[in-house]
């Protein structure tokens, strides 16, 4: 009875994450889905990505929560429309969620939408949401050993980011194991080092996001 | 029909978890629920907790993990018996998984039961196994904002540790914050401030432990 009730909730998800996906297409936006456990920095990305994001492209942002408006304060002031989802305990998002966040945003005036998900490493990898790419973050100082201990995120990710890589030093984090357990679990997907303290690997971000929008727009 | 269904799945655990509870009232032993988000070091703080317990108290650890028993592999050479649950992709431990675990304990000889719940900061809060008590782990890098966040756990738990203190200098962690927001979810929280590297809390977490065990005991 439970299988069965998950299961129907699963459908309707993918039944509404195929029409938010089409829209987006005919739309010409690019949609990215950032998940990562708590605390792993996906606000502060975007916080030092929005700046250099908007003098070239149209962005928005979805922000999934479980309570408070903390994440979409600190986003205040960066110029870019923000449509806020409070979750009220639930622990992902789900298509249907952002569909009601496009009702706030003018999807005519938009090349890219950043969706940050609920912090949990486990659930929201499970919904399709419309994206056209999961992007998982991982900090250094939760281990090396998280890609194996949570698979699901990093196999259906387009693109993984190891955040935090300024805190390297301090929190015995092995790179070799975190690169030969990833290559089990998903051998083409992408890895940037990153540090959103000291820059390192935003250039490479930049130019991911850039052929992400391109291929959007051309494919369209 | 997806919330009746639910509120059921939540009835047929709370059942359950009485049960458990009951069973281990009887055999005067005190289990302890220990949730986090991934990474914030509820193994590491097992690691360095049972050499030291293992002394006056019999043990064991029920490590509920989505896959891999990287964990329970981490903890084999502690001498403590080891239950480990693999929850197939799913969330968070309910109480029908620890009485499997029972199974495989010695319920007769031991003292404090520790259930390593799977990383996750939202879903397990939700849901009684029988614990004496539901503790919460929350490591500095994840960000002083996080009780707010993710209040249910916070609002749930009966004493928080705020682990990883020795990488508060480089992780920008703002502790009157942290304390401010905590006061108002649960103004009765015990903190305790921790570092499992060098050593810092662990006799504040031992004198707790103790205490909860002893209390068990003489109330049973």
């Amino acid at each position: 009875m439970q299988i069965k009730i998950l299961q129907n909730v699963l459908k309707a998800n993918d039944a509404k994450a195929a029409e938010v996906r089409a829209l987006l297409q005919q739309k010409k936006i690019c949609m990215l889905n950032l998940i990562s456990s708590p605390g792993a920095g996906k606000t502060t990305l975007l916080e030092k990505s929005l700046p250099l994001l908007t003098k070239k492209y149209r962005v928005a942002v979805i922000e999934g929560d479980v309570e408070t408006a903390r994440d979409a304060e600190r986003l205040e002031g960066y110029n870019v429309p923000i449509a806020l989802i409070n979750t009220s305990g639930a622990c992902h998002l789900e298509s249907v969620s952002i569909e009601k966040a496009f009702s706030v945003l003018d999807l005519d005036n938009l090349d890219l939408i950043f969706v940050e998900n609920v912090g949990n490493l486990v659930c929201p990898a499970e919904f399709d949401i419309g994206e056209d790419a999961k992007v998982a973050l991982l900090s250094t100082p939760e281990g090396d050993d998280k890609p194996s201990k949570y698979p699901l995120l990093f196999r259906e990710a387009k693109l993984a980011i190891l955040n935090k890589i300024d805190l390297m030093p301090y929190v015995g984090f092995n790179k070799d194991n975190f690169y030969a357990d990833l290559a089990k679990l998903n051998a083409s997907l992408p890895v940037i080092e990153m540090s959103c303290q000291n820059g390192t690997g935003m250039d490479k971000w930049l130019d991911w996001l850039g052929e992400m929008i391109s291929k959007k727009i051309h494919h369209s």
